[in-house]
């Protein structure tokens, strides 16, 4: 089936997880949008990432994706179900294949989860790891600075060092082995994560273990594409912001072609003709 | 003229503008807009920050206020000849009080400006100075991270300090005796940004000086409230973001009462009558 995949996150974020799509989905077409008008999403009510989470599908569905990945933690702690009950695709979340990874990589039988203060407090991971087993214990705490610090572009700066030792000091005593990197930036800042919480500590990137989840869907469901047609790769934003394509390409790994700006407006945006170009 | 005075901000740093207003112009009513649904504005492009500006004015003069104020420097930078054309009430912004007071003050003819991305690449501030006293120098530099550490309630945490010695280090060979905080977040780190530029050189709050010129409107054009009459302060938001009593009310400097949440919907948000106290 050659239609695209959609994926939809707060910002640019998600393109983490576009990267991986692109290497392990070579004959898939993607189309991605990024709701850079009104990014971050992690700070925000339940009911508006909802509301967000909601629009930003069935901008996907209009441009035909038969799959839709939730390229967000906090979209898919605090919607994902709701949108699963309410559009016929299948929908991808982050939560569980990063909770399903997490249990499978831990010896000790005690996983940290790091994200925004959205998918935090939702705890979204802990149920998910819990469902899958119960002994398994949870440590977690939001980081709302890196999200900024990776933007920011201070991927080795002595600040980030120090923000991630402080915020990373408490798993220390909770003797973990794994730890969930559960926002869509974070693996962008994976080696000052790394050197914070020390070498024996496994980082699971969400992302990477959602796109495995989505390559045995699509299997499971006849879904894939036939090899040998054509495949592209659409972006959509709803804002172009400064420094854009300098954090993006530095997410993406390479640089962003068909980018399209869709302004959110009065009417309803998702059902505006005209798109704009950039 | 008993109407209320409307102030509108991305989200929550305007509340340290209403903080300086409630204490200049006791009898002044007030009507805040906080876009706290699609905060910051300070990363946005100017188009998007524009849209969001005329919204958040439309939405104001609804509830009949009769002056604006900008209390976002970014809006400020980018929206306010705009606004100011298109409205006929007064249009009060951050930028020329800002911009008036550091010419003033400076004694050495040199003024430094810190703000958003947005605000700095404007340069509005530059051409407010120069229209004032060509012969002032300016230097500024966009403190992106400035925003997140008060949200996240740093304000003599080490992090703080170490990023404000990095972005503030270049000011020192400027030479510069005034420091404008272009961004209405930043009074909020006032303590750490001195100890960072040196106690010699003078912090302008442009909130604070732009409270000055909404004195100075209200009194020319005959605008001032009656004395004695019922005072009222409404707040105003397009989301109740986690952690947002808790922000605000440091912003603010006392609780948050009358808070409105106005979720900004498909439909032409700022026209709807459905508006859910919270």
């Amino acid at each position: 089936m050659n239609s695209p995949i959609g994926v939809f996150d707060s910002g640019i974020g998600g393109l983490t997880v576009v990267k991986h799509l692109a290497s392990h989905l070579r004959d898939e077409s993607i189309v991605y949008f990024g709701d850079t008008a009104r990014v971050p999403y992690g700070s925000k009510s339940e009911e508006t990432v909802k509301r967000f989470a909601f629009e930003n599908t069935k901008f996907l569905l209009k441009h035909g994706v038969k799959l839709v990945v939730v390229a967000c933690n906090t979209a898919s702690a605090v919607a994902l179900d709701d949108l699963q009950r309410s559009f016929d695709v299948p929908v991808v979340g982050m939560i569980e294949p990063g909770a399903r990874a997490a249990v499978r990589l831990t010896r000790r039988r005690s996983v940290g989860v790091i994200g925004t203060l959205a998918t935090i407090e939702s705890s979204s991971y802990e149920r998910a790891i819990h469902a899958e087993d119960a002994s398994v214990k949870t440590t977690s705490r939001p980081c709302p600075l890196f999200v900024p610090l990776a933007e920011e572009g201070w991927v080795s700066h002595p600040v980030s060092e120090a923000v991630a030792r402080e915020y990373l000091d408490e798993f220390k005593t909770a003797n973990i082995d794994v730890l969930v990197l559960g926002c869509t930036h974070y693996p962008v800042l994976r080696n000052i994560i790394q050197r914070a919480i020390g070498e024996h500590v496994r980082l699971v990137d969400s992302g990477e273990e959602a796109v495995k989840e989505v390559t045995g869907i699509l299997k499971r469901e006849g879904l894939e594409a036939a090899g040998g047609g054509e495949v592209y790769r659409h972006f959509y934003v709803s804002d172009i912001p400064r420094k854009f394509r300098e954090i993006g390409e530095r997410f993406l790994g390479r640089p962003i072609d068909g980018l399209t700006l869709v302004p959110q407006s009065d009417v309803p945006w998702y059902e505006r003709a005209e798109e704009r170009r950039c």
